[in-house]
Parts: structure tokens; C-alpha cells; sequence
């Protein structure tokens, strides 16, 4: 069997802590080094993740890139840090797994995949959900024309209920760490599951709703948009930091529909439900449903997490080992995301004015 | 026990063969005569819905007006003729069940409700899932504020896939006879709803979603808007004859979510299910949610529809044996919904503007 993919941990964020264990869950993964502004920090994350003994610790991001041990780097530093290192860390050769969203803008962002294609480097975000294996059972029943129909609505909600030290002191609501504040961290899940939903056919148009909620220095706090295709497909989204956890999904076709309510995070680790209805319709006089929505539960082994290390392992060791090119597909699929973000942000600014989606 | 409420049948809709049934079904109700454009399509529909030998058909709307014994009328007509038979009926000294949407616009309900004031009688419009003791089991965890905290986000979606010969040649796409089209048949439901989940606090402004669908005719096929309260509250609505038949609602408040996926009309006729969910939050690790959402499902013996008949006509019997006063809330609760309705028809036509609500 081929060596597992040896990772490098740029940046001690919470988040990271998630994906150590997800990286110690996989079975093509290692992690072989933290990187924190502090050796002290970095030292700390290792002792408390429980990671091996032989794991490097390094004072500065820069010196984590220039360990040659290092295959791969996950980046959950705060995203307008993301263009600076995921360019330097491209630069050094390694593949790149970064959180989301992935930049402050699609500028920003054809940087950092620029520097991974001249540097032949995989390029993945860190949408978990994506990977878990209800998504591509859910898939299979939204691209199948007979059970699904045709693609005509979809509805996306995801909150997370912060606390006040939340509001006042995390990365996620500081202007100059994570300037697209709830839009950015979740508003992202919600776009990408209406790129999802429609295949991946961009919008035509997005329009904010209008009078987002922001904080003192400005940052959005809970916003939404309607995005709207030429045929008269039209998707809804709304998130939020100040509504209870919520990650609802539902897709509505001609011929049925899918729903969960844990599209982001799943309730459970290891199974994760959705419901589906077809070709319903009423019974006579209107008095119940005909057929009834199915509940489907999909078990996993490993957490969606895991499985996007896996994958993202997957492809690093087919470079690595079989010279493979890396897979235009998941920096298109960010590309897209942010693309459509963007003109979320712009209708924002432009007082809710329709925003052509430019691709 | 008092006398049964005798109920005139005003028009032979489809949907009255359901409150026809509905009636039957009340303890309090009875039917007492059928009108329609002509007595043979009176006595053909008393035959069909096995109604008593003894229920007169008429063949003109004012003949059975003028029928002395007729304490109620069901008004299903379309809604260009809402106008011109409510106010006669009130006239005549009827109470008024009356099919959504209650009139084209608010200054004709208006008119209505006057003549139901000068009249003295009860006026109903026929939302039937608000008589659901679902909808009673979930405003309790909606007004609780322990348990849903402060209202945050609502999100409707009601939806009915429309054949090709309703799409030709049902009352609801003609734009004489309904020319509210979906917005008037399904969003009326979805704006109740969002009214019922802020208990009642009319938003202060709407904005339709650009481009709707419409028919050759101008006529709404499909559409949707968002609607705006002064603390940031937000809603969402979308209505669509185009695709599956969706009644999802889903209500988020800042410490729990309440959710239903066949708001309209319950999957099953004898017990309706919805979801609750409270101070939920994720495990540590974020690898799943510390509390699952639990599903609940209310019993009832009568459909909604033969609740909300039995709800009437104990208003029009306590008005009737006691000389009771007409209850305003239902009016309130139609007028509210009609004077929404009438501000996201007004942003469609104002290419999608942001208006005010006026109540």
C-alpha cells in the first residue's frame, strides 16, 4: 500500500481540531506538522489533539512550508489570510485543503488556483458535506428525471446560534479576519447546496434580500438572496449567526422532492437521513397525499470529514505516486461557489439590486 | 341541543364537493341547499355528493339567498365574483365561509367585511389547516418563548404540479375569474402561515422575487417574495403551480425550530405530524448535534376542513340562539393576509421593488 498522504496543520483554529482527528480517522492520511504564529501553540495542539509525539511543531506558517516531509497543508486560518499562504504554500509544492470560504473574492480566489495549476498542486475546499455518502445517494435521486423531474426550486437555511462571545470576539464577525462574516461561513454551505442541486449550472442572476443584519463594524451577521436561472428555476438561501442551528435543504422538482434537515453537520456521525416523495399528488377530494415522503437513512464508517480527507488523499497520492494531474473538479466547484458569493456581496452593496452572475 | 347551522352551498367548485363532505361531517352543520348557474348542475351536484332528497336546488346564486331557512352560505366561487356575491349574501343577513383568496384585492374585501358589519354575521375565509389541533400543538412551542425563543426566519413553500389541462383550462389560470393566479390559490397559504408563525405581526415591507412566471394570459404561475420586519425578522415565500406538490414550512426562532412538510393539507387525514427542535447546539468536535429534533404527530377525529366548519358555525350559533357578536379575529386574520398578498402583487407589478405593507 502506498505511504499515507502526510499533512501539515497551517494555522491551531478550532476547526482544526475537527479535521486532526478526521485526518487521524483516514486511512491514507498522517499528520506530520502544526504550524502556529507560536511554537508554544503549536506544541500545545499536538499534546491536546493527541497527536503522535513525532509531530514537528513550527513557530511560523512559513517554516511548516519549508518541511519537505510535508505533502499536503489544511488551511483554516481566517480567509483574508487564505490568499497570502495558500499561494506560498502552492509555491512550495503542496496540495492545499482549505477551509471556506476559500477567499474574500474570486479575484483573490484565481490567485490561489492559479499558483495550484502552475504548481500542478490538488486544490480542495473544506466542504465536508459534499463527501458524506448521503450526498451522492440524494444526487442519484435529483438526476434521475423520473423520480426527480426537473430541477424547480430549491431552499436552503443554515444558522448557528451565537453567543455573545461569539459576536464580540470570534474570527468569524472581525472585519479585518473574516470580513464575509455569517455570509462566508455559512451562506457559503447554502450556495454550494443550490450549485449542487442544480448540477452545477450557475445562476443567471442573484438579488440580496435587503437590510441584512450586521454588527457595529458593518459585518454581516445574518443575510439571504434569491438566485434566479434563466428558466425561471429560482433558488432561496438565508444564514445566520443569530437563529437556532438550522441546515435545512429542500429541492423541489416537478415530478418530487428531497428534504434533510442536517445538510451541514448531520445529527448523528454515523447515520444521516433524508426524506424523498415522487409523483404524489392528492387523493380524491383533496382529504391526504397520495404516496407519502420516504425516510431514507444513509450509515457511514467514517465521519464526512474523514471521507473528505480521504479523497482528497486519494487524488494527492495518484500525483504523488502514478503522476496523475490534479482534479479540475473541486476547484471548479469552489470557483463556482464563490463566484455566485460574490454576487451575493455585490447586490449587498449595490442595495439589493439584481446582479448579473458572471462566471 | 341548539339546531345545526343550514348551510346554502354557493357555487359547485370542485372544492365544494370537499366542504360538502366536510359538513356532513360537522356535528353542528347542515346542508341545506345548493346553488349553481343552473338548477339541473344544483341537482346533479346534491346527487353526486349524496346530499339529503330534501336539499333545494337553486339555479341562480340570489335564489338561494333569498332562501329564509339559509343561515350560512359556502362561498367557492372564483374570486373576480367574491365581491358582488359576499356583500349580496351579508346583505341578506348570511354568514360567510368564503374560499381563499377572500377578494382581489383589500379595498374589495373591504367592502365585504363592511357589509358583514352592517350585517351582523360572521365572515370566515376558508384556510382550513389554521382549524388543525396540529397548528393549536404548535403554536404552543412557537409562543413559548423557552423553548422557540424570538421568531428569526420563516420559510414557506407551497407548491402543486399543475397539468397541462389545468394549466388550459382551470378557474385559477383564467385572469377574469382568478386573476391572482398561484399567488392567490398557494401563496395565500404561505402568507398565513408566516403571518400565524409572527402571531400576526404584519410585516413592514415585501419584495417579490424577480421574474415570476406567468401564462399567455399575464397570469402568475409561479412566484415568491420576502418579507421584512423592523428587527430584521425575514421570511420567505415561494408558490408555484409548476412543480411537485410541496407544503414545507419551516419556522426558526433564536433557541428552537419548528418544521412541517405538508402544512396545506396533512399527508394523512386522522393524524398530521411536525418536528420540533430546541436548544440544540453541536458535541463537541462539531461531529454531530448535542439534541435531535423530535417528531410529533396530533390525532384528530374530523379532517381540518370539518374542524373549521364546526368552528364557524358555533360562532354563527352563538350569534344566532345568543345573541352573541360576530368574532373579529377571523376577519382580522383574512384581512391581514389579503393586505400581504396585495403588497407582493403590488411589488411584482413595480418590477419587484421593495413596498410597504399597510395594514
Amino acid at each position: 500500500m502506498a505511504q499515507p498522504i502526510k499533512f501539515g496543520i497551517v494555522g491551531c483554529a478550532d476547526i482544526a481540531r475537527k479535521l486532526s482527528r478526521a485526518i487521524k480517522l483516514s486511512p491514507n492520511a498522517t499528520i506530520v506538522a502544526v504550524g502556529s504564529r507560536s511554537e508554544e501553540k503549536a506544541r500545545r495542539f499536538i499534546a491536546d489533539n493527541g497527536l503522535p509525539a513525532t509531530t514537528r511543531p513550527y513557530g511560523s506558517y512559513e517554516s511548516l512550508l519549508d518541511d519537505a516531509e510535508v505533502d499536503a497543508v489544511y488551511l483554516p486560518l481566517p480567509t483574508s489570510l487564505h490568499l497570502r499562504w495558500a499561494v506560498a504554500a502552492a509555491g512550495k509544492g503542496k496540495h492545499i485543503l482549505i477551509e471556506k470560504p476559500t477567499a474574500l473574492c474570486v479575484a483573490d480566489l484565481d490567485q490561489i488556483l492559479e499558483a495550484c495549476e502552475t504548481n500542478g498542486v490538488q486544490f480542495m475546499d473544506g466542504t465536508m458535506w459534499v463527501h458524506h455518502p448521503r450526498t451522492a445517494e440524494m444526487e442519484d435521486f435529483l438526476r434521475n428525471s423520473d423520480r426527480f423531474g426537473q430541477l424547480k426550486m430549491v431552499s436552503s437555511i443554515a444558522s448557528v446560534y451565537a453567543d455573545s462571545n461569539f459576536l464580540q470576539n470570534n474570527i468569524r464577525v472581525k472585519a479585518d479576519l473574516d470580513s464575509l462574516g455569517a455570509l462566508g461561513d455559512l451562506g457559503w454551505y447554502c450556495i454550494r447546496a443550490i450549485l449542487w442541486a442544480s448540477d452545477y449550472n450557475l445562476p443567471k442572476t442573484a438579488v440580496a434580500f435587503p437590510n441584512p443584519i450586521k454588527n457595529e463594524a458593518g459585518l454581516i451577521l445574518s443575510c439571504g438572496a434569491s438566485l434566479h436561472w434563466e428558466d425561471g428555476t429560482i433558488a432561496t438561501f438565508h444564514c445566520s449567526f443569530l437563529a437556532h442551528l438550522t441546515f435545512e435543504l429542500v429541492v423541489v422538482g416537478s415530478r418530487g422532492i428531497v428534504s434533510l434537515s442536517d445538510f451541514v453537520i448531520p445529527f448523528e456521525e454515523n447515520s444521516a437521513p433524508f426524506t424523498v416523495v415522487s409523483d404524489s399528488g392528492f387523493k380524491e377530494l383533496v382529504t391526504g397525499w397520495k404516496s407519502l415522503p420516504s425516510k431514507k437513512v444513509v450509515s457511514t464508517e467514517l465521519p464526512q470529514e474523514a471521507l473528505m480527507i480521504t479523497e482528497f488523499s486519494r487524488l494527492v497520492g495518484e500525483i504523488k505516486d502514478s503522476g496523475a494531474k490534479p482534479e479540475k473538479k473541486w476547484p471548479v466547484l469552489s470557483r463556482k461557489t464563490q463566484v455566485v458569493l460574490d454576487a451575493v456581496k455585490e447586490s449587498i452593496e449595490k442595495e439589493f439590486k439584481e446582479v448579473e452572475i458572471v462566471g
